[in-house]
């Protein structure tokens, strides 16, 4: 079986090895894959990068993003079916902690994920915990499949508050943001702002995505968020740069009593003042991180068939599975919406 | 002045006729009216109903649904200005009861309504309480904005519970019904389907604004939600008929844990197997009336901005004032979607 | 092994026998029990009215309420160990369905119970679904142990809404009444007042529970409702008796936008006028069936933790196993709060 | 009449005066001051520190806690009595912006405050505007009618999450830390740990008010956080000191999908690592400001009427008028929960 493996602890560092077929355990599925994609996690694996680091051992099989199909089922499971067409949740949860309890499986106290802590989707085969998998609804179209679990992270993140007929900004345009600015649209939002800094080629997948305003480095966003709502202020911020900079941003351009989302990973700590930027305006802040099992793939399932949902531009490249590299390069260098691989 | 006075207790009983100019009190404003819309409450006036012989004492002019310019602002208000393009609430409410104190001003203790308990805007000139005028957002088409009324009722009901990305049934296409369902497709339900009985015309106006499905007499209405849901039934049921088998149909195409939201005022009680219907299933019934004020009205507000919500096709017809009669008898004929009177 | 049995589709029908040791499955805790506690279902089935006789099938263990220790762990389970303190979630979920993914598993599409649809916990062994299994917070007093599945009824139904701070009535003084007292109490409602109707024995329970006011039949409980709040009703009404009239009772004590929650179980349809009683007061209507799996039940030890939930009043009679008929009668005869039984 | 004026841009700075009688405006009410307390705010008042430099326009009579009796009602305002037993909001609101429509008038883009903005209560009689009056329901203890203003923003902060049965923590043993702490116990919170710092005094009222923990400087916060939980840290953290190292603390007390709410003031910028403290855990962070206008105040009523809620501990000093600097004094000492002067 072919895959892509993180060999070598160094940036790039990776091959396509012919490596031995997974065995399905008892309580897995076997999965022959479709399509996958690749993440901004991927990329940081890729890249070697301090998270990488300390979080992945070398040789790894990486990758997360996927459908496939089952081809053999664990003999504890009765869910599934060979022939499923599947995708998803690369989250692994024990399903008995308090998280769990509480219906938090996200925030597991005992979360791994495949990929990361345990052999990923960027092969033709894997055998994955059947309680990660996802059924396919068949009215979702093919090539947004593997895009489900990204499209869940701009879900979640966007839900987390109310986006319908309110006024909402979306600071950053790589992948994630441009499916969050999409999202809002489909959701109706009044209006979308999106910040994109200095990335022309994704402002312009903002603007092709839907974003009604498209701002950039040396833009006044607070005023231009007061001019574009009546002096009020955005309803909802969306943070998914990681650039600890645009949390200030994010605070001057919501309104008071607004909803601010934090989905970006920071390489550094924040300084905030917090009396003018949080209390006195009585801001939410809210941590997101990946998506809510199950309801968000539900709810991203729902938004996929209401026909809303234009991906499309997002998806900028697609590479065939031995030119993965040549993905992942395109990834780095920033000019490219999502890229996915066809095994 | 002209005006459309209810000047005797009988059905039709309406004649257009010269009065005084109103008087602009301290905490009024004088609007000179520029459209007015005919809402089905004027049709329960018009027609002389059970409800309409005890709410109302003519003469009365009635209607409460306009857009109009304000041009006398009274001597304790300081919010308004001449000139000012605005619409209205017509709930009039207290302020200083339990219910406005929690923020429910539209279950006011003590609540009226002009065109209703005081003089109504089918006329040139009304006073109106200050407090119930909205200045409208100049984005908005002209012709929706004496629409935002009733709107208001749809947008109240649908947001009553989360539609976005879930399936959705409503209950009636009457206009509010046909509203509804331009609603929740703006807001990107997954799937609307609207049940539209024997009314051919607004049926066909049900899927000009967006129904997926149209459902009718005879169509076994639990049986296709299960269908359209793999199995599992309406997120949201909207009733928005009045008719008290559409109670129980409602709470069958409902699923477990779904929500039933009543709009619709009945004639009769309503007679319901609460075990299988309520209670296993976990359903939400909410009641609702009117209009939350003033948050569903910016909530109406954003929602037109964003450009999703097309009411076209729901303004089927559009009168002079002294046509008024041919109006309202085109609205109590039933094949009219929204009525509009330009004064 | 000792057994309670269903023995004979009769009422009554119910002998102590000696019965085979349950085996332990794979996915199976086993279960000796220490105490158990009788619930109203058990009384059905007791009495064999036409709920029981749709549901069950002689020859069967009956009983839900339990406290026990685990003595034996299937092999697939990791998460239990010998000598845990146990009680359990009677609801048995398939943990895949749309429901369950939802995170609404008490609803779970194809839901099932031990004591009901399997064996249950009337006997000294009882091997039981492990995913069933609650380990007891060891702060929480023994003799309550048993009584978290029926407290957790009330705490699902009175935490359907907000009652810290609000007042608050809960029709009917059966055992989960009587709880669902204590419970708003816990949570600091303002008044608390119970509807205990005609029975003296539950009604002077309900006072020592805490009930602020008790009102009996032939008060006029709407009129009383909004002396108490100053002319608004209760924010929320309780529903724990199954006694259709009392649906119009709860709809009427109720103040206008306020809530009312249904838990007991109708033999016959209920007529409602909706108009005045749900539409235009804004009544929030909520279905209320088990507990929450598991935010209910990590609710209900916090609760009890907080040692302001004193549920001695309650628990009025204790038997040994041999005496179970006394029990059984005991409850039958109304005169009783909560029943235990020492295994 | 008497007031209590800061009559130099200095530290004190305030002298007992005799002043003219304030004029009723039309839309005010004239109140003759029963009692009054000192708030937080006439500390900063008085000290003169920087906030109250930028802030007050010297001579000012300060003070906006307060109980008295309207003594003469404007022209305009019809819902108020001579004789009324009041209290009152201290934050004055234009009911006209975006913040005041949607139901938030505590965060009114226009907000002012007697006592800060226009003159105080610290004196015999104010004329104030009627509709920042409370009408004082008879029930309530007389002692605490001044102190419903801070005891709102305690109310506000704690019901800014769920504490019923939930695991709390208190960071802060000022007079409003106390007060929630006694919230939250009336609430039933599963536990409350309070954390005291190095005021001895303080940490010895919070056991009084309830408290079933208290953590002093030196003890590892998270570490208790965790054990008292199993592992699992604190549902909710309410920080209520203003020193930036309690936003650290706070956050890594709350357990993943917890909530902080902020309601201190800070006199300098804090610094956050966000990935481990409020991304990665899904934390929520709210800014808290001062009371929600009128609900808090109806939900601050129903807590009293509870009979839960004892706040006499805190009550550790009463003073004359003529006394009033020596109550000043002591509160700028730090050895006092609440002060309340006798006018």
């Amino acid at each position: 079986m072919k895959a892509i493996v993180k060999v070598r602890p160094e940036p790039g560092g990776t091959d396509i090895l012919d490596v031995e077929m997974p065995v399905c355990g008892p309580n897995d599925a076997l999965v022959k894959m479709d399509v996958v994609s690749i993440c901004g996690t991927d990329v940081h694996i890729y890249n070697w990068d301090k998270w990488a680091r300390n979080a992945i051992k070398p040789p790894l099989i990486y990758g997360h993003e996927f459908s496939g199909t089952v081809v053999e089922v664990g003999k504890n499971i009765d869910y599934l079916n060979e022939g499923d067409s599947v995708s998803g949740e690369c989250h692994i949860y024990c399903g008995h902690c308090q998280q769990c309890k509480l219906g938090n499986a996200h925030i597991c106290e005992n979360l791994t994920a495949f990929g990361v802590s345990t052999p990923g989707v960027f092969c033709e085969y894997q055998a994955l915990p059947a309680q990660n998998l996802w059924v396919n609804d068949p009215k979702i179209p093919k090539e947004y499949l593997s895009l489900q679990d990204p499209l869940g992270n701009a879900v979640h993140t966007v839900f987390s508050t109310d986006v319908t007929g309110r006024n909402v900004a979306i600071l950053g345009c790589g992948p994630i943001g441009l499916m969050a600015i999409a999202v809002a649209k489909a959701a109706g939002a009044a209006q979308v702002v999106a910040v994109g800094h200095k990335n022309e080629y994704r402002m312009d997948l903002a603007k092709k995505v839907g974003a009604d305003h498209v701002l950039r480095a040396g833009d006044d966003f607070e005023k231009i968020s007061k001019e574009l709502t009546g002096g009020v202020g955005m309803d909802a911020v969306f943070e998914i740069t990681g650039n600890p900079s645009a949390v200030l941003t994010g605070m001057r351009m919501a309104r008071k009593g607004g909803t601010l989302a934090l989905l970006g990973i920071f390489n550094e700590p924040v300084t905030i003042e917090l009396n003018d930027n949080v209390i006195f305006k009585c801001l939410d802040i809210k941590g997101i991180y990946g998506r809510r099992i199950w309801d968000t793939w539900i709810l991203t399932t729902g938004l996929l068939k209401s026909g809303k949902l234009n991906l499309d531009p997002i998806i900028t490249h697609r590479f065939k599975f031995d030119d993965f590299l040549k993905g992942m390069e395109t990834m780095v260098g920033g000019n490219s919406g999502k890229i996915i691989i066809d095994i």
